[in-house]
């Protein structure tokens, strides 16, 4: 069994820790579970694959502006399926189905699970992921899912609803599917003993091969990336699941919750204050989550989720906060802080100066063994300050050390990256007329092939 | 008539804008009168005395810790009488008649009005003040004072009480003080028709010199500088305005407002959102003040106040705002945001490194013609990058101009100064094993004395 894990879209509704960088499921908010740091859902549910032994079988299809943040965070174990351009599940689940089956030669008859990259489950949600596998075997069932037992009427997920005959043991017969009924819909649905969808599904690679075949798509990943732009931008759900005849679902009655506002993850979170910070007495259920240096002190508010990051500052009574996501839509806004696939960064001050000039000033993290792209720049200088650990530069070909203390001035059409021996970090400050992404120009990630470009490489 | 306005203690009573280093009347937090920027109670008060002609008879009276803070904010305008400690104000209003006497030369016969430098009032204030010159003669009072009519029973406020006989047309012969009485006693005291005291009294020179002389106190300002830590620690009002015999009071009708609490504070401000903030349409009576450069969005949370500065972010209920002081009593904290004789900083960042070593990031910013002490440390290092404007450097004794772009790195030992030509702002890294304030050794302040340093000195 192979697993694809779908790394979604970016949002605000968890603004300002989530932003177009950063979705909610690399928020670092969650205890460890027996440790004491603090992990995000990714992470989480990485090890919780590892644990029931299919982290290796798992796969992550993702945008290209999340692989970086990815391989971080997972310290880059796991294999990314990257999508050309962010479309919906259909052609991203069909573009995943190309990869395992042209790529890595996966078996036509291996069962292929799909799920969400963050659910909020107990171990034992993973172990009925993988009795799919035999739940298709069993009975030669198009698709098998799991539903989750509804613990209250809601309106915005969506229900399974089984067929009337079930004459099956410990697996429910599909007949239809509904989606965010009203209340009084969803007590029905409950009385009928429909489950909520929580977006697993499973079939043999086979079975979408051959719906792609079907509708003339190329099989090999390579043809595919190309033709993915004519890719219908159209959800899995609508397009397979609910047009497949033989759909078999296995009940999940444990433990499971969709973090996706500040009102429910509040609720997963250990201690009520992350970071700096001070609640009064009287401040009941109150949650401070606070990722810069500066304390927060909180005197008198109860029910309130207090966000604080580099992007922003929330402060939200818990009922109201699932507007953030409206309130913030249209703010745009350069991101303070960022995970990459080398370390992170971190912005400490912007300004236009009195001469109209931009300036930006960022604190920069290297991890060991880990390099910045060899780039160049048109418009800005850029100066480092190195405040901790050890480094080789390359600055214009020339290779040398750097470690604290040292100041690395880097004028405009200068060749240059530099790699971290130990972790290292920098102050940069960068000062160009205007400051836009389009003044880097990359000429290489691969450091090796970097050293190529110093005249003084040592053996 | 001179003026001797008291600038009094720091605390913790709005934190996280006033703090040990700045105290509440420096908060630049009230609009202009007929103007668009932000000023301080103390700049306010200052440009009320310009226009009722009294700004250049008035002098400051407070300690060390202040000085730069208040010549930043009034443009250097205002005489200071520099405290050599904090005391209380028996003997800072002491040490301020002996400068007027014996520095100034001022008659004995000229009236001193001693006056908080905060009182946030109208015009018409600062004209009764005027008056209490008139008062003293007409009457030959020791004591003339300001009472401020009661708007209701205030139990925190000082009563003073009238004659019952009393004869006079628009003042009031005081009978005795009433501080902070209960609320029934504040009823009784009203219909008696006691006024509020607001801490202005006058006399003449005359009075307080003789009863220094009574008390074999030194009357020359250099000599009472040298006892001061002997005087007694004491209020002026204890010491001198209860124990004299012939008061008068002159009563205000007009606006007072003690702006000391986030909840008085936020009644006069003219917007609900200082600085960068979104306030959701039901969060009523929510205050903003921002001081930070990242955005504030509060939703749905009503009567509070949200105060954020480079110390720290305050959100409490508006009620419970006066206990802010009693929470952050212990809290001990390097300021990190200061006002200076020479502009101001910024700390963008701090900490202790992978290597042991203590590293602040600070934004500096200098005004034209100002300079930079000429100083040396013994144990850090500091790389300056300039992010905008001119100035004239001096390193080890060699002068040069530097400017934006430019880089300085200065090594333990090396003398420096800077002097801005224009405005300078500064990224400036500490780097060493322990900042502290003790590795700074100031070798002169002003700079005509530093170019003397320099071997390089053009003319």
């Amino acid at each position: 069994m192979k697993l694809v894990l779908l790394s979604g879209g970016s949002g605000k509704r968890l603004w300002p820790l989530s932003n177009d960088c950063r979705s909610k499921q690399f928020i670092r908010i969650l205890k460890e579970v027996n440790g004491s740091e603090l992990e995000s859902m990714v992470q989480r549910v990485w090890k919780q694959l590892d644990r029931v032994d299919l982290a290796h079988h798992s796969y992550v299809a993702t945008g290209k502006s999340q692989t970086e943040l990815i391989q971080n965070q997972l310290e880059n174990r796991a294999s990314i399926i990257v999508e050309p351009e962010r479309r919906d599940t259909y052609p991203a689940i069909l573009l995943a189905a190309s990869y395992l089956y042209s790529i890595e030669g996966v078996s036509l008859q291996e069962s292929i699970a799909v799920l969400p990259v963050d659910p909020y489950v107990d171990d034992a949600f993973f172990l009925k992921v993988k009795e799919l596998d035999g739940t298709l075997n069993d009975y030669q069932a198009d698709l098998a899912l799991i539903g989750v037992k509804p613990t209250y009427p809601s309106e915005k997920y969506g229900y399974i609803v089984p067929t009337s005959d079930n004459i099956l043991d410990d697996s429910i017969k599909v007949s239809h599917f509904h989606e965010k009924p009203t209340e009084e819909q969803a007590n029905q649905l409950i009385q009928q003993n429909a489950y909520w969808n929580c977006g697993v599904f499973a079939f043999k690679l086979d079975y979408l091969i051959t719906h792609m075949r079907e509708r003339n798509f190329p099989l090999h990943y390579d043809e595919l990336v190309k033709q993915y732009n004519n890719l219908p931008k159209i959800s899995f759900d609508y397009e397979v699941v609910e047009k497949s005849k033989n759909i078999i679902m296995l009940p999940y009655e444990g433990y499971w919750k969709d973090l996706g506002t500040w009102n429910t993850l509040t609720e997963e979170m250990d201690e009520t204050i992350i970071g700096k910070g001070v609640l009064s007495d009287d401040s009941l259920n109150t949650h401070i989550v606070n990722e810069l240096d500066i304390p927060v002190t909180v005197l008198g508010v109860s029910n309130a989720i207090i966000a604080v990051s580099p992007d922003g500052i929330l402060i939200s009574d818990k009922a109201s906060s699932p507007k953030v996501k409206d309130l913030m839509k249209n703010y745009e806004q350069r991101p303070m802080f960022e995970e990459r696939r080398w370390g992170w960064y971190k912005v400490l001050d912007y300004a236009r100066n009195d001469e109209g000039k931009e300036v930006i000033t960022r604190r920069i993290c290297i991890s060991p063994n880990s390099n910045l792209s060899y780039q160049v720049h048109k418009e800005r200088i850029e100066i480092w300050t190195v405040i901790c650990g050890k480094g080789e530069l390359i600055l214009d070909g020339i290779l040398q050390e750097i470690q604290t203390g040292d100041v690395i001035r880097i004028l405009a059409g200068v060749k240059h990256s530099v790699r971290a021996i130990t972790n290292l970090e920098i102050i940069e400050n960068q000062i160009a007329d205007n400051l836009n992404q389009e003044d880097i120009q990359r000429i290489s990630m691969n450091w090796e092939e970097i050293l190529d470009y110093s005249s003084n490489r040592v053996g």
